[in-house]
């Protein structure tokens, strides 16, 4: 059996305005690494190494990655002497909402089906995937976990049974991700949506989301910019995360095709049609944090077509 | 200039379970049929025919092709006075959920714009097609005008300003509409909507919308099945089409992909992936009314892709 292998899973940007818990996509940035071996002494010994280990629960039944690979080893029924050793490095830091807790769970599953001799399909690990994120949000949504493990833009119709699906996505398409040093948890941001929205807010998100789609598949970035409002989220999460509309403001006044919140924050998204607009936006909203005092980290990528990947 | 013009405006399904206001496609039924020619005696003058001439306002300030005209004649800055004689033939009753305004309006511009030589795209020709519309039922929308005009599956982002997207149609894909004696307004139709949703609701209705677009442009029948839900509208209205679930459950024993209530009903539509299921279901529909002692018409039909024609 092989042993020492190392598994990436890369950030994801969730929600993208007009398709809360039903569009994500993964950037080019590592959010986790996983190095693992199979061992004698029995269970999963979880190591976390590097700046966010402290922020990442330690408990195996609150950690999302040993939540997943328990889940998986269930479902093939190993047995319970089977000893796994995790190295886990968090790039990011969990409540970031660049899909820290998919990502842990992404590759600690993809790990596992290599050390033992890859028993499931790529796709199939998704469930687990999903189960582990679970534990950090206690929301079943598949928007960070599919497009962690699969890579590219994913439309998710429905988490159970799941039914998601890849975008085709047009050549020139840049992600920016911009994290100002604020704390929001996805829980907390989860609390405040009211449970029940305008109904003329529900017809403008579908037909925002399905115009979305239909612009992914005809390249058309002027209809993608259009799409990319959001009726149901924004303005409720918006108190959370301060500056965010001065952010949004500047990113547009750059040529962006849109912006909004990634996931619950405080991250914050723009989708560009070209790099240097997304170079730009990225400075344009570090500047206006950097003005109230507040530091961010920036990543701009295309989007990313390989997912969860060994390495 | 030309005279003695014809013009023909086929019927519309709209609103497709998932699409609220949103989506909208053309059948090959013709709907409304219109000739007309230049006349001496200035002003619009108006002759209703046929066996639903009595059901459509004669008023030319609450018929929709006089308010459509008159609102395109208003945009050429025409001279008040010119004068157009119309012959108007409604195949369909209004009040039927098969876009039977819209086609009015949109073969009542489409006729004027030819008879004038032609000084608009036919895309053009849409707003006034709207504004006809809005007279009979006093809402904005283009789930109708636009497929009615266009032909084709069209998504609708948005009415004011108009930002209407035409889908790939997957080849293989009929449309059952079947039509019980059964009267409801559109009108009275909206008005039982209510104006608050459960947010889950909206974003499942989202999703489904999305995935509608996804299967279309993939020719995905399996996912236009899952897709064709209605987590908005539906359940809100089938109590005022007596016997709809009924027929839409022996639709779906047909294996159909999907069945739902057109515009505000009483049309009740099924999308098939091959013409002998579609007559299927326009059999099992028909017998669960007759059944009932109520009398149906029914179309089964590939989606139209001219729109309004000259013929």
């Amino acid at each position: 059996m092989p042993r020492g292998i190392k598994v990436a899973a890369p950030a994801t940007i969730s929600n993208i305005n007009c398709g809360f818990d039903a569009l994500g996509l993964a950037i080019n940035y590592t959010c986790d690494e996983i190095v693992g071996r199979l061992v004698d002494k029995p269970g999963i010994h979880l190591n976390l190494v590097g700046a966010n280990a402290r922020s990442t629960p330690s408990d195996p039944t609150k950690n999302t990655v040993t939540v997943a690979i328990s889940n998986f080893l269930d479902a093939l029924e190993e047995s319970e002497s089977l000893g796994i050793e995790l190295k886990v490095k968090k790039m990011i830091s969990p409540g970031s909402g660049l899909g820290s807790s998919a990502a842990g769970a992404c590759a600690g599953v993809m790990l596992v089906n290599e050390l033992l001799g890859r028993p499931m399909e790529k796709r199939q690990l998704l469930p687990f995937a999903i189960q582990g994120e679970y534990v950090a949000d206690k929301s079943w949504h598949a928007d960070n976990a599919a497009p962690c493990l699969l890579g590219g833009a994913i439309l998710i119709r429905e988490v159970k049974p799941l039914d998601i699906h890849r975008l085709y996505t047009p050549r020139g398409l840049y992600v920016t991700a911009v994290t100002p040093q604020i704390r929001i948890l996805t829980k907390e941001a989860r609390e405040v949506l009211s449970e029940r929205v305008d109904f003329k807010s529900a017809v403008k998100q579908a037909a925002n989301l399905g115009s979305f789609v239909h612009a992914m598949h005809t390249s058309d970035f002027d209809l993608l910019s259009r799409s990319l409002e959001d009726h149901l989220v924004e303005e409720q999460r918006a108190h959370l995360l301060p500056g965010f509309y001065d952010a949004k403001s500047a990113a547009m006044k750059t040529g962006a095709l849109g912006c909004g919140i990634s996931g619950s924050g405080p991250t914050i998204f723009v989708l560009s049609n070209n790099e240097n607009s997304a170079r730009d936006s990225a400075a344009a909203i570090t500047k206006v944090y950097a003005d109230k005092g507040i530091e961010s980290t920036s990543v701009v990528s295309e989007v990313n077509q390989a997912g969860t990947v060994l390495c």
